[in-house]
């Protein structure tokens, strides 16, 4: 799944990442500090029971709003034994697709601005979760995965540790891993 | 979206949620809190720079292995400006659709649970991000998001902090909103 496309004596595409852009994207990011700012949103309606649905479209990146040639809709359900219709994948599995496609970008990008070519990727997650904390049954149960584990596996030349610390400069692992504030407003009427 | 099926003296479905199955529930979670334990799992395979696809289908919970009637999958990428292709919204928008998705499923189970009847929820989120952090470009600036902004919308008799307090009961807000440890193990070959 990898081209080098050479020109001169540097490749300019490495893992697929167009990394003559990338580096471009680094430095103008250096000159512009300010052009890091990102802004990512999501609207959601409830359906029924389990059941809603999120719409993705424009954000804001690199100094102006961006919109996308069609927005993206995703549903969310519960499996029958959480008494829902499985018209969907489940919260709490959407945490697990998210972390599993940032941690596998995030390495590809970083191992491509680093010379280090990556020729697959797989990986799988497990949550553990004792419904009981959602279910307020247990105080002393927390309402979220109490653990997640992830396994990668990877076709490269480049150390196992290494391919970890790329791996671990995801947001998303920094997401879940660490405590991030979440202001909630609601308006009721 | 509201139905309320009442049998005798008591609605059995509040909210589109099968409350009398929902109460069955519970009570079998307090005689055998053993069946509270569930592992939820996704796999997921790298196209090329920043495109890759998560697969999501069984399930461990209540006791046994559960499969889904066919696979969810979602495919995961960056836009332009982050040097994708854009076939998907990127992972940090995932998050945001696992916290709607989320908030909303378990303020309406846990409202029908109560008897407190709701008619429509949207909202929606925002997050901010600087990529300066995902880009290893400053060290001072954390890699996820910084904060996370909701805003829900719902049409109910109830007071908006009871609606809140349920909402918070969220796993995905508890996920994201205070730190879980995730363990990585890299197979690379």
């Amino acid at each position: 799944m990898t081209e080098a496309v050479m020109t001169k004596d540097r490749p300019t595409t490495m893992n697929s990442v167009d990394v003559a852009a990338l580096s471009e994207t680094l430095s103008a990011l250096q000159r512009q500090p300010a052009l890091g700012a990102f802004q990512f949103r999501a609207k959601n309606v409830w359906a029924s029971g389990g059941l809603n649905r999120s719409t993705i479209d424009g954000f804001f990146g690199a100094g102006k709003e961006e919109t996308r040639p069609r927005p993206f809709t995703f549903a969310a359900d519960e499996p029958p034994v959480l008494h829902g219709g499985d018209q969907g994948a489940n919260p709490v599995e959407f945490v697990l697709h998210a972390l599993a496609a940032c941690m596998t970008t995030t390495m590809v990008y970083h191992a491509a601005a680093r010379g280090i070519e990556i020729s697959s990727v797989s990986s799988e997650r497990e949550g553990d979760i004792d419904v009981r904390g959602f279910m307020g049954l247990a105080d002393d149960v927390r309402k979220g995965y109490s653990q997640v584990r992830v396994k990668l596996h990877v076709e490269s030349e480049a150390p196992p540790a290494k391919l970890a610390a790329l791996a671990k400069m995801s947001p998303v692992y920094d997401i879940v891993s660490n405590s991030l504030p979440v202001e909630v407003a609601i308006e009721a009427h």
